[in-house]
């Protein structure tokens, strides 16, 4: 029968699937339609409001190209693209039945949104190397170990690195730069990583449409806390994309996607200038900041 | 502080509205990503489904050009916009006081969805008149009254009414063609109206776009049921924007965008070639049609 009110109209839509040939498509729509329509309803929603809903989707639409991703700055924004990092670290770890037991295991380094500029096939340096020469921003050291979740050290794992420069800006946001601030960098046979980079700084995401209009809208502010990402990666093991965040920097408390976890916030230790661990000698000062990354064996 | 599980972080993006200027968007969002995250959640949403939605929300966008407006007609196909009619309707009644009352109150007419043909400034035609010469589909006698909710008729009230033809294309669809099938009609002294039309057919939305998929990945036909629709107006009442549902027409149980109420479909009563209730001699075998709208005086 024809709905005659809003009950039996999300009836009727949920009824509606059952020609799916895909039943997860299903489980997806049904949840889907479910929560649409009860959006919609918890919120008396107007039409002149779904109007608007309809545009602002309409705008986003328009400012996706081959170098923008509205849709994915608008799930970013949402919290969405989080929600969805965060239950996969968690499937991940229920496959390999893993426990956080506190007593043996380390737990697995957390994961975080990967952002638009990863840029594949940056250059293979050895450790020590600085990996952003030339790039603005002060100098600093970054060392540690990739091990299992057992603190068992990962020797040639691989770090693939990269971040904006000590002003937040990308190689990928400047017309026709190559790459800069990018390396992949593999631990040695104790499982250690180091190299040199500059201490990152907070940044905008884009917000000349209709995403920055609606943070706008929402009285927030576009920023994210300085940080580094880093793919890691070991044979046998589960990577993770993260990234380490530099403590006390801007917008910490209050990242425009919601990707810093209090694991992967970092001090970064001030030093003046003069000889750095690894005998390099600074002019300027210069920051070092220590992290041990922790990977989750593959489930048998 | 920084999220480090799920409620966290539904928690850190809800916060994050304490600053929002307007009181009613700030609700709506917070509806919307409460939902939006619950349903993540429910389905444990994959990053490659993520991205799959990332990839049909970019196609939806690309698909809306001047004339096409697939975001439309995806709230339209998940039910969204028939809800919004629903509750819109529901409010005016709540506005107005009017409780369904079984023994004294005629209930106000049901609305559905506007849908993307209509034309603004069709021509107003007198009684009898037949709004669709030339129109391909079997002739159709409509008729009527337009009262309010208590029975009284409203005299000089206004139908502004528009179909496809017999074979479900609108004139809109036509390139280069003028307006066919529409008119305004103005009820006599008594509120009564009549007219010849077509008998509407049932026809699919647009299949070629990424609503289209989705529509047979649901496992779900793209088809309306035939139906003519009006704009129903009077002064100093609530205007409907509604149709009439052919009964027994193909897809009447099951309409794609789930317009059909049990109170909007009618029966098309089938006539022999002859002489019609009007006068006008048919040599066709015609049908007839006969509806009563009841309108819901404004909220004084």
């Amino acid at each position: 029968m024809a709905p005659s009110n809003e009950d039996e109209l999300t009836q009727a839509a949920l009824q509606r699937l059952e020609g799916a040939a895909d039943p997860r498509f299903a489980r997806i729509m049904q949840s889907l339609i479910t929560h649409l329509h009860a959006f919609i309803r918890e919120v008396d929603l107007q039409p002149a409001e779904w109007m608007t809903g309809i545009e602002f989707l309409t705008a986003v639409g328009r400012t996706c190209d081959d170098k923008r991703q509205e849709f994915i700055l608008l799930s970013d924004t949402l919290g969405a693209s989080m929600m969805v990092v965060m239950l996969d670290q968690l499937r991940a770890a229920a496959r390999a039945g893993q426990e956080q037991d506190a007593l043996h295991a380390t737990e697995t380094t957390e994961a975080t949104v990967q952002g638009p500029y990863y840029w594949d096939g940056a250059p293979e340096l050895p450790c020590g190397a600085d990996i952003a020469p030339g790039v603005r921003g002060e100098p600093a050291f970054y060392s540690g170990r990739i091990t299992n979740t057992r603190g068992q050290p990962l020797a040639n794992a691989l770090l693939d690195i990269w971040s904006g420069d000590g002003e937040g800006v990308y190689d990928m946001q400047v017309e026709g730069a190559g790459m800069a601030a990018r390396a992949r960098i593999r631990t040695d046979a104790e499982g250690r990583y180091w190299f040199w980079s500059i201490k990152p700084s907070y940044y905008p995401v884009p917000v000349d449409g209709p995403v920055g209009r609606m943070l706008i809208g929402m009285g927030r502010h576009p920023n994210r806390p300085g940080h580094i990402h880093m793919k890691v990666a070991a044979d046998g093991h589960v990577p993770v994309t993260t990234h380490l965040f530099v403590a006390g920097s801007p917008y910490i408390e209050s990242d425009a996607v919601f990707g810093v976890r209090p694991s992967l916030v970092v001090e970064f230790e001030a030093h003046a200038p003069g000889k750095a661990p690894d005998g390099r000698a600074l002019a300027q000062s210069w920051w070092s900041a220590h992290y041990d990354f922790h990977l989750q064996p593959e489930a048998a």
